[in-house]
């Protein structure tokens, strides 16, 4: 499987491919300087051949893996979108006729294996895991029959959240979901090739080792395709936007009492045909 | 009055000054190629001294005004924030303790005469109003008292809105605010240098010359200084960001029956000290 990453390596900004040895750099690869720039170029499948023999000269402890896509017009997330989610919220509201939809600031997310950070202000930090997908061809009002033709690649996000900052307001969440460094996407974009890579893969969340969140995307309210398709219709998706696509029920607001993340939790989000995000978590 | 300008001309992307004869065009200026640049070497003050005195070559009407930080990294909206806007939204909910927060896309908004688009998914255009400021110094956790020291620019918004978009769902206004070409930022950045230019200015909207609203910034239930301070508290603030700091009562959804904006509209925001907004409408 190939496994496009951004990283920090001697302080700079680099991108190649993950393998089990160590990382491949290909920062430059056709004059690109970063994977969002490979995107956009349509030449993913290029940089991954460019990249097969190379030898792996950068040890994985010597990197810092980045969000995959750095620095994206947009990362979109899809709220209450696995079945039961909407009674978690407790707020007596009838689960809503479209998808919940919210937006992040990359700065809000780490990569894997980097610490999520619990800030002074609350105790209250809490995961979910989702699937998440990265545009390839841009386009308005994509057609649900088209709309696995736009994604380039899939990966993983913790989509980390400081509970009781998603209360503040009216318009509830924006706050609560853009702390810097709260959450996490990666380790990796996967070349998405086929269907079966989303269409009804299992997707879970553990804390400690310990299940929390458990599902399969078969089981989503709204299917990629539809998300891909409504986001399409008001707002323009461009190449390298990522799409954070919903968590199943188990936050750990949903205990009772509540169960929040903690420094040194180890947070893993595994899916099925990507891999496993991984980060602790570190007081601010 | 300096009057700084982003700005499209013989097809390419310029910045520089606005005056009463025509535009100066500053591109390149200390090497910058946007004044998004330009606020992060903090040289808007020097920017505007290397315009004075320079012919203005290019007539209006032969340029494209675009919004004035072309591509920020947030454009943070605050919303409910003038006495009776809660009561607008008709949910029955309590007006909430802090500021309600969401995120626009640069793509939802056009500059200055302009037209906004009208979607076919939609009859529901409706307009608002805004003073808007634009972050110089960056920063995590800016006191209140520090918060002006931290703005390097002020302009105006018309926080167009496609009304039953914002509720699709439950963290319900993303959707409704973020069409494409729906909303307009402009005309030019006025940079801010005394208290004044914020604390108490008159705000006003006026659809084909008849004023829909009309309010001042002193009546703000959530003060620029507090804004400032409230969103830093969770995100670090960068040189070029946007805040849009909320709108006076009077939008087309609060009449009954409700008016929306229909192609040929002239909509215009006129704030002391800043100017006017003006644009158009025109149906997708």
């Amino acid at each position: 499987m190939v496994k496009f990453v951004s990283f920090t390596h001697d302080n700079a900004a680099k991108f190649g491919l993950w393998s089990d040895d160590g990382l491949i750099d290909l920062t430059g690869f056709e004059g690109h300087s970063a994977l969002r720039q490979v995107i956009e170029a349509g030449a993913l499948k290029a940089l991954a051949q460019a990249g097969m023999g190379r030898p792996a000269k950068i040890p994985h402890e010597d990197a810092i893996l980045e969000i995959p896509v750095r620095d994206p017009e947009k990362i979109i997330c899809v709220g209450v979108n696995f079945p039961d989610r909407n009674a978690e919220y407790k707020d007596g509201q009838e689960a809503p006729g479209r998808p919940s939809l919210f937006i992040r600031f990359a700065r809000s997310f780490v990569g894997h294996g980097s610490a999520l950070v619990r800030p002074p202000e609350s105790e209250q930090l809490d995961y979910e895991g989702e699937v998440t997908i990265v545009i390839g061809k841009g386009g308005r009002r994509i057609a649900r029959e088209d709309a696995y033709d736009h994604i380039a690649a899939i990966t993983l996000c913790n989509e980390g959240t400081v509970r009781d900052w998603v209360r503040h307001a009216k318009f509830n969440v924006t706050q609560g979901k853009n702390w810097d460094q709260s959450g996490s996407i990666g380790p990796w974009l996967v070349p998405f090739t086929h269907p079966s890579q989303l269409d009804d893969i299992a997707l879970e969340t553990r804390v400690n080792g310990e299940v929390r969140q458990k599902d399969r995307t078969g089981r989503m309210l709204y299917d990629f395709r539809y998300i891909v398709n409504y986001v399409s219709t008001f707002t323009t998706l461009v190449p390298g936007d990522v799409i954070v696509c919903g968590t199943p029920t188990g936050a750990g607001a949903r205990f009772d009492p509540p169960i929040w993340l903690k420094p040194g939790d180890v947070i893993e989000v595994e899916a099925e045909g990507i891999g496993v995000l991984r980060n602790t978590v570190v007081d601010e």
